[in-house]
C-alpha cells in the first residue's frame, strides 16, 4: 500500500517501495480540492512507476472544514499552503483520516506495509506528519482491525520523514523518478500549469535548486 | 461531537450527552449505502434530540470495499449485517476513519468529547467496537493534532460499550428518545419500512422485547 498524492514526495515514496521489491497498490484520495490535475498525476505516477493498480476514495471533507475559517477553530500556521487552498489544506486530522481508509483497504487486500511520504521538515506545523502519531496510529490501527487481533501489524513506512526537499529530489532522480509527471502546484492554471509562486511551488523549486537538479516543472507564463 | 447514524444506539448516546449537559454537534457519514433512511432518521434524530447542528460528510469507500468480495480478504464473521450490506459493512477500519473525521471536526469546532454509540455486545467480533482499540485510538488523536500537542485530549465516550440491546432502550426511553424515527434495518422497503428479517432488524427486535417496550418500529406488510 503506497498513498499516492500525485506530488513528488509521495512519487520518490513509490519509487523507493518499488525499489525495495514490494508489489505496490497505489491509494488516491479526492477531497475536493485540487483533484483534477493531482489525481491526473497521481494515475500517471502510479502508472509509470509500476504500481500494481491505482484507486481513488472520495472523501467530501467540506462540510467540516469550511468551519476552520468561518469559526473559532485554530487554523496552524506555516506548512505548504496557498490562498486558495486553505479551507483543505488545513482541516485537522486529515492524514489520520486518509491513514484510516489506506488501514481499511491494506486489510481488504492483505497488506502490512503501508508507505506515506509524510515528512517532517517542510511540515514540521503539522502534528500528524510526525513519528510519534505515526508510531501511536500503528498502535490503534493494530488493536482495530482483524490483522491486529491475529497478532500481526500494520508497519507505517515514512521514508522521507527526515530529508529535506532536496535529499528527497536526489533521491527520487537516482532511481530514476521522472518528476515532470508530478504535481505540487496549488493554483495551476487551466492547462495544469504550476503558478511558481504558492508555497508549494516555492518549496518545490527551492529543493530543485538546492539538489542541483533541473526543475522539470512547467510554469505558467504570466 | 456525537457521531448519529440514524440507528437507535447513537439516538441514545445523543440523548446521553444532552442529558449531561452537553452542547452536541451532530455528525453523520454518507457512504454510499443505505443512506437515505439512515441519513433522513439521523437529521430527524440530531433535530428531534436537541443537537446544535448536524452534518454530513460523504466518503465512498466503495473503490476499497468492493474488493472484500472479490479478492483474497478475510471478510469478518458475525456481527449484524444482511445480504446487500457486505460490501459496506464489512469495509474494514470503517470505525477507524469515520473516528478520524470525528476527530477533525472535533478540532475545527473545539470540542474534546466525541460521543460514540459502539457496542461491544452485539459487535463483539468487531475490533473497533473495542474499549482497547479507542483507548489507542485516543493516544493516536492527541499526538497528532494541534489540541493534543498542546497538552489536551480526546476524550472518545462510549457510553453504551457495555450495555445489551434491551439495556440501551430502556435508557433510551428513560432520557424519553422517540425510537420511532430511528432506523436499523439494512433492507428497507420504497417507503422507509423495516424488512424485520435482517440481521439488524432481528437485533432490534429482540432488544424491545427484552426490554419489554412496545416496538415502535414501522415493518414493511410482506
Amino acid at each position: 500500500m503506497v498513498l499516492v498524492s500525485g506530488g513528488l514526495d509521495s512519487a520518490t515514496v513509490l519509487a523507493i517501495a518499488r525499489g525495495a521489491g514490494f508489489a505496490c497498490h497505489a491509494l488516491s484520495f479526492d477531497y475536493g480540492q485540487r483533484h483534477r490535475a493531482e489525481l491526473s498525476a497521481a494515475a500517471r505516477v502510479a502508472g509509470a512507476l509500476g504500481a500494481v493498480d491505482h484507486r481513488v476514495v472520495g472523501i467530501d471533507l467540506r462540510a467540516i472544514g469550511g468551519s476552520a475559517l468561518t469559526g473559532d477553530a485554530s487554523v496552524p500556521e506555516g506548512g505548504a499552503s496557498g490562498p486558495r487552498e486553505i479551507p483543505i489544506t488545513y482541516v485537522p486530522a486529515r492524514n489520520m483520516t486518509f491513514l484510516s481508509v489506506a488501514v481499511g483497504f491494506a486489510e481488504v487486500i492483505g497488506a502490512g506495509d503501508i508507505f506515506l511520504g509524510v515528512n517532517a521538515v517542510d511540515y514540521s506545523g503539522y502534528p500528524d506528519c510526525r513519528p510519534e502519531f505515526l508510531e501511536a496510529f500503528a498502535v490503534a490501527a493494530a488493536r482495530g482491525t482483524r490483522l491486529g487481533t491475529e497478532g500481526g501489524e500494520f508497519r507505517f513506512r515514512a521514508p522521507l520523514i527526515r530529508m529535506s526537499k532536496a535529499e528527497i529530489i536526489r533521491e527520487g532522480v537516482r532511481l530514476g523518478v521522472d518528476f515532470a509527471m508530478t504535481h505540487s502546484c496549488y493554483d495551476p492554471d487551466a492547462t495544469g500549469a504550476a503558478c511558481g509562486r504558492c508555497d508549494s511551488c516555492r518549496i518545490r523549486r527551492r529543493g530543485f535548486e538546492e539538489a542541483g537538479v533541473a526543475d522539470p516543472t512547467r510554469y505558467a507564463a504570466g
